[in-house]
């Protein structure tokens, strides 16, 4: 289930990923998703606000999902858990 | 409007507030909201999580809620805005 408009957010300056999203709408974009895990999932949440409160504020917050993942380590041979969120914003 | 079993997540290990609000649940509480701001929005969706992955499976997410707060400095006299998350559980 691969969604094509989606924008990871990681550990880059958060206007980063508000202007990937801005990009998109521009585009077809009806809908885009953005993901985050970890520390990141804050940096997320800042992303959406500042598109909402500064560049488009058209955009909605259609749906927002919290999650688990597990991630293999490959040095030790364990699994760690890491929280995910995806925020789906249309507009 | 304030609501009577909110658990607000700040610097303290996840665990904390894991059991502040498995404590809630355990009293009379039918619902319980999770509430965080700025880099503590990541820990506050690691706080859901453990709880429904590790200790009540039968929580479920109600509704997630994100927004803004401006932020006043008392020494410069300018504001910040900061991200806050609410994560309203039920069981």
């Amino acid at each position: 289930m691969s969604r094509p408009n989606t924008v990871f957010v990681g550990r880059k300056p958060v206007l980063n990923y508000v202007l990937a999203c801005i990009t998109l709408f521009r585009g077809d974009a009806e809908e885009v998703v953005v993901k985050a895990r970890g520390r990141a999932i804050s940096r997320a949440v800042d992303v959406v606000e500042v598109i909402r409160n500064r560049f488009m504020p058209d955009v909605k917050v259609k749906e927002i999902k919290i999650g688990t993942e597990e991630i293999t380590s490959e040095e030790e041979n364990r699994t760690t858990n890491v929280s995910t969120i995806e925020i789906v914003l249309t507009r």
